[in-house]
């Protein structure tokens, strides 16, 4: 069954890259057998994410530079994650009117995810999916989050390239500073820089670039600010010559190679967290242990720590 | 030095609670010296859960029950979390001031959280400050989050009462719904309850839980839902009287048992996990085997997959 669906997602079929993502995110054992089938075929697509603030016009801007992606021949996945939301529902319906001219597009494949209590994670989860599109030849794959949290920080993370979509009037700069999603921006849009407020919010971008550079970041060349429209298709140009040419410069700095590392070592990292994790659990459940701790631990017969502690020996093949 | 602190904290000495927090908060090993220590004298306080919508009125009735527990002669703690708030700074400041007329008060103490990268997340750092609390001696203690995310559900339910705070206007009852906060909530609130709208939020969550006595939870009493207005001090009574009568009925019914029982047994799971965890990660750093695996993958010249499997195996003695 899983042997199906791997060839059938190498051959780009959307049904069967739907189906993964459903396993992906239901932790079907099956995907696991899938995604690992898939390894040899992933790390060719480039990620571009996207964040912001709600109402900073993610949507609108994911869909535009789908648009010129289209035309230039490259197949394109999207995943819209809402880490707010706890259900899917909501965001899948709102993107799928926002997307709808790209839905009878076969080069186009969209996904919705939110908050579902997804074992190891949304940001895990989310990367298992990018992955899955990326073994199935998308080209690029646009990662779209809603607002400037912790979350949103972690599911940027998984992208070559990060943009971050501001607009006047919609959040706050400075809570993007301290969530530090400034930090970790490669390219900055003001979108709807027709409304009141955009050349104020443009100069602060590029104040606070000109103080982060003077700090932290002489290594490397200052972020693009591009100004939009994405209602008129305005400035598109100009952020897709910016996402071309900060891809270009990473692979040639080696500053890409560096992020995927260091992406490959958080995510095995995490596997392995999430790989303990379960086995833990499985073995906990059969010998009944944990329930008798838990007896023992209530009734204060037993010192949590020093029960945990010889638990732990007992598991362990490695010295502490 | 953690001896000298643990005294301190059995002895009810402010700064030393402090000080304790703040380590366990910087994951400072002397923090669980510290809190094996003071194992024995947990267990005693109260905990009332207070979540709801941002704008809901949480501060304010945290405020208004700290005073009516105060009038009680019981001691109370009251510890703020703001999951989606990168930093400490934003939020404490506001509690400070929302807080001021108990701060000279030495039988309330007050501590604000933030997302700040816990080790083992922040429902469980926020478990241990919980912790420390009752083990410093308060008589009950007051958890605040804002929201109605997974995060402020892990939070809650490190409560013995949790409370559900909703307003007209305020958040959506839908979302609450959704993410399920609503099949935890103990008693329901609707604070502004003399706003334009309050009778409609009424009325939809009493028919909410007229349904959901139909489904599950035939067992239990049906929730009370009380009517407030936080700031004039209106209904505070009533929810005094709620929490009372619910504390009594969940400790005889053994509902309040099988809570507790609920959060050792998640706890103490946690803990072998993570304890698990950190010995393998210094594992893993300390003979390099981590770096090698991740050339390995990157050069595809191994399956992460199996790798993990390999690892995992060599580390623990239990099988998959």
């Amino acid at each position: 069954m899983s042997d199906d669906l791997t060839r059938q997602v190498l051959a780009g079929s959307p049904r069967a890259l739907a189906r993964l993502i459903t396993w992906v995110e239901d932790n079907d054992p099956r995907a696991a057998q899938c995604m690992e089938a898939l390894h040899p075929h992933m790390g060719r697509a480039l990620v571009v994410g996207l964040t912001g603030s709600p109402g900073a016009g993610k949507s609108s801007l994911t869909d535009q530079i789908t648009h010129h992606f289209r035309q230039q021949n490259q197949s394109v996945g999207i995943v819209a994650v809402d880490p707010s939301s706890p259900f899917t529902g909501g965001a899948l319906l709102g993107d799928r009117i926002r997307m709808n001219r790209h839905a009878a597009d076969p080069g186009v494949f969209i996904r919705s995810m939110a908050t579902r209590g997804f074992l190891g994670g949304l940001a895990q989860a989310t990367d298992n999916v990018v992955k899955a599109m990326d073994a199935s030849g998308k080209d690029v794959i646009i990662v779209e989050t809603v607002g400037v949290g912790q979350d949103e920080i972690d599911i940027m993370r998984i992208a070559d390239i990060i943009c971050l979509i501001l607009a006047p009037g919609y959040g706050d700069i400075i809570q993007s500073m301290k969530a530090g999603v400034m930090e970790i921006a490669d390219i900055y849009v003001i979108n709807k820089s027709d409304h009141a407020g955009a050349d104020q919010l443009y100069a602060e971008v590029n104040s606070r670039i000109l103080q982060d550079a003077q700090i932290a970041r002489k290594k490397r060349e200052a972020p693009p600010v591009v100004k939009t429209v994405a209602t008129e298709k305005t400035g598109i140009d100009d952020l897709m010559a910016a996402i071309a040419s900060c891809g270009h410069a990473f692979r040639e700095s080696g500053h890409m190679a560096e992020k995927r590392r260091e992406r490959v070592r958080r995510q095995t990292f995490q596997m392995i967290h999430f790989a303990l994790f379960q086995r833990l659990e499985a073995a906990l459940a059969r010998d009944g242990r944990l329930e008798d701790l838990v007896d023992a631990i209530i009734e204060k017969k037993k010192n949590p720590y020093q029960a945990i502690r010889e638990i732990v020996d007992s598991f362990i093949r490695i010295p502490s």
